[in-house]
């Protein structure tokens, strides 16, 4: 059995779950809740980092961050399902790292409240920030990646994760300015039932 | 020719430029000088987010981030090059994300000076960034990736952008209590010139 150490509000633990299901290895992934701001957390023992997602294979090697993840679970399910071996790969690779630096952004937000006191935060850092998922979300509503059939790749579940995390912390304030992105994420929910599975209901 | 917009302190884009010179594909790269912080600069129509660096291919399309970006150099000098094609592909790419996170966690220390006012500033975020890099270093210390003959793969090539961004930003306090990763270091330097001829001179 391979051990997931995520948190269930983490979107990158929810790119590895959503791939894993989508993989047909749901069964074969535990996941053990992390806390990252625990200094005895096994997490920071198999990352020293102290992020979350963390795979730790059947054989014992911790794996991260989630694109190495993904790549991972891809490669153990016989390879090229979320990964496009083909010329759409760094496409592919390029939007998966647009919708991380989404959230990356996102978090920062959410951290600046989470980890700092009032005195300490900073509006124009976090407008910052908020730019940066602004003219990243009207990029993709103004030409939404395209779904197909089949199994949607590593850049379409992490472009779904991030909208998610929109509607989970921002109260899904991007729902009123973006319809071409919610129709799609709805087409996406459609296509993909371990994205409601792995909601936060927190 | 491709474009690369950077800045030549960025220690993403000198992974890049790291990349291109060990696959013989220096002459085919140029750096066009790019400032996140300007609105009206190219950089942020190339990537909505904004960040360094970004390459424009031949054909105009842009690709981000680095990890994405050495990939497709990579890919372009015929593959398997920087990132292996077997069992150590997965390992190779976990050391990779700890060396960016180590990153990461770095540039959020600068930033905090950087882009805040002093009231601003919060002294527990920024010992939660260093506790990273620390923890992240002591880990690296233990037991440093083997340099092996032939051109270092993409977690090598990052972990030396790391260690050099440590020389760059916090005046090299890491050399006192890390003697193997110093040593790790120097070799990797001996072996690839680009290293040094990257280093950031301003």
């Amino acid at each position: 059995m391979m051990i997931l150490r995520s948190s269930p509000a983490s979107p990158f633990g929810r790119k590895v779950r959503i791939a894993a299901a989508l993989l047909g290895l749901a069964d074969r992934v535990s996941m053990v809740p992390a806390d990252s701001s625990k200094a005895d957390d096994p997490l920071r023992k198999d990352n020293p980092l102290g992020k979350i997602p963390v795979l730790v294979t059947e054989e014992g090697k911790p794996i991260y961050d989630s694109r190495v993840i993904l790549e991972y679970l891809d490669s153990f399910a016989g390879g090229g399902k979320i990964f496009p071996t083909d010329a759409r790969r760094i496409e592919v690779l390029t939007l998966q790292a647009l919708a991380d630096g989404i959230l990356d952004a996102s978090i920062l937000r959410v951290y600046e409240v989470r980890m700092r006191e009032e005195t300490k935060r900073d509006p124009s850092w976090v407008a910052y920030q908020a730019d940066k998922v602004a003219r990243a979300l009207g990029k993709l509503e103004a030409d939404p990646p395209a779904l197909s059939d089949g199994i949607p790749d590593a850049g379409r579940i992490t472009l779904a994760c991030a909208l998610g995390y929109q509607d989970l912390r921002f109260e899904g304030k991007w729902r009123n300015d973006h319809p071409k992105l919610v129709a799609w994420l709805d087409a996406f929910a459609r296509a993909v039932p371990s994205f409601e599975e792995t909601r936060f209901k927190g």
